[in-house]
């Protein structure tokens, strides 16, 4: 089936894209073989507050990039959601207008539950959709939450998606928005104090930090996902980013904290699972308080499984 | 400090929850004297959709316990905030009301990015909570999302809320409510379509289950929080409820499952900081995909640390 993904069949991608995210004991051999095409798409992580539009975002980018020629996943990230599987994207009408591109492929992903609201089976996704073809991944978190968190820890490229509306909360944004993000959009650009918004964040940028992380300038763009306003801009500050992320090795670095994540997350989730299956005989132990759970913990650390 | 949380002092008890909390390198030592009393409170988890009244619910629980004499505590559960602290709760008047009675400690708790929602650090709330003397520990989930995957980690007795007006949520209403509900309350009941909402309740619970779970037959209580209705009984039944658990001997094969979660969480916890930290050596590997992530995890695994 590897083989499959790696020739671009779609239908080989949704049957392994499936058994990476139930955890399915084929993932590993899958994920050993897309692993060579790792690193060759940019991860876009769109990331903001509900209601400024992200999903209206991702289907313009998934449409500009497939005008381009460019073969396009998208990942839904729902942190909220323990229920795997595509459901929910069906109300999204601007995605689903490419249901039927085979240059597209979309999946949404259950995170609920991870450490960080990240699953190491979303790396593994990523993996897939490289092997399948991808020159570039979109992926965008659904739902609430304080999703930049999760974003950055997956992609290359953090866009974060504001309003003019959200002053408030362009103010009261917190540093760790300015840190990981590497592209402000202010959307829906169109509506009045969109000028302020925009001056307001670039103020706050110049604040916040010095000449940019590594040399790049994040830029603050005035979009408009809807009529299309300030779109040819934002892929321009998309590729220039990609090209950042290459020359100025950052790219690099961000590739290899996504591994070590990847990777750690991983190590647990075994663990975990071994430690559920494996530690009945300490039960009786801590029911009778004979021990406690740091001390059942420290001697299973020690001893390995048991 | 744990020695005065054991007499009762409620500085002492604030100070080691946020010890507990923040992962300090005292809080095993802590959790190793508080465990004794590990045990001795009945946990009551309120779970149900957003809007069905949980926090008011909290509050008059509160309320009677105190007026019964007993100590009470609680914990606020936030699966989707990335923040300790208890400022949220400044809002929630009902149970602000309690904030200087010296039988009440009510804490904030953030949980997201947790495994399956649960940190081990709440199990370690709950041993303080236990040892600084509470007879019923109060664990609610605030925010949305499918709580009663959590509090059932947690809990010993799981009250469901819900509301009349609710009644599609009710006919939608997935089997691993049914299953780990202790205790079905229809909040509002004052309002039309209580009756029905609680007719349903029932048949569903008859067709769900045969005799119950160990012999508890799941009741279905109609209650308003707001003015009291129904309260006496539902305290009634929760009482009923920890007898059944200490009678059946289902008490101690929860606290068996509260435990093992416990402990493999803070197995996999640990595994997962050491992890991160030690792998550096490996990433490059990765980067120039001389290795892939499955198996270099499996090199840990086998390892150990490395």
């Amino acid at each position: 089936m590897a083989r499959l993904v790696l020739s671009g069949d779609t239908g080989a991608l949704a049957r392994s894209l499936s058994l990476i995210i139930d955890e399915s004991g084929e993932a590993d051999v899958l994920i050993r073989s897309f692993f060579p095409k790792s690193g060759s798409a940019q991860k876009i992580g769109i990331c903001g507050p509900p209601g400024a539009g992200k999903s209206t975002l991702t289907g313009r980018l998934v449409a500009l990039y497939r005008k381009a020629g460019l073969k396009v996943g998208v990942l839904a990230v729902d942190p909220s959601s323990p229920i795997s599987g595509g459901a929910f994207l069906g109300d999204r009408l601007r995605i689903q207008d490419h249901a039927t591109d085979s240059g597209v492929f979309i999946r949404s992903l259950a995170t609920r539950g991870m450490v960080g609201g990240v699953s190491h089976t979303i790396f593994g996704a990523i993996h897939a959709l490289e092997a399948w073809g991808c020159d570039r991944i979109v992926v965008e978190t659904v739902g609430t939450g304080q999703d930049e968190v999760v974003i950055a820890r997956v992609a290359d490229t953090v866009v974060y998606v504001t309003t003019p509306t959200m002053g408030d909360e362009i103010q009261a944004m917190k540093a760790g928005v300015m840190e990981v993000a590497d592209l402000f959009v202010v959307n829906k650009a169109d509506l009045s104090g969109a000028h302020k918004a925009i001056s307001d964040l670039k103020t706050a940028l110049g604040l916040g930090r010095e000449a940019g992380c590594g040399g790049w300038q994040t830029p603050v763009l005035g979009i408009s996902a809807l009529s299309g306003q300030g779109l040819p801009e934002l892929l321009a500050g998309l590729d220039e980013h990609a090209r950042h992320l290459r020359d100025s090795g950052e790219g690099r670095e961000r590739l290899k904290r996504q591994y070590r994540e990847e990777v750690s997350l991983y190590v647990s989730r075994r663990v975990y699972q071994d430690a559920l299956s494996q530690m009945d005989s300490h039960l009786d132990e801590l029911v009778d308080h004979k021990s406690d759970p740091p001390s059942v913990a420290a001697r299973m650390l020690r001893g390995g499984a048991n």
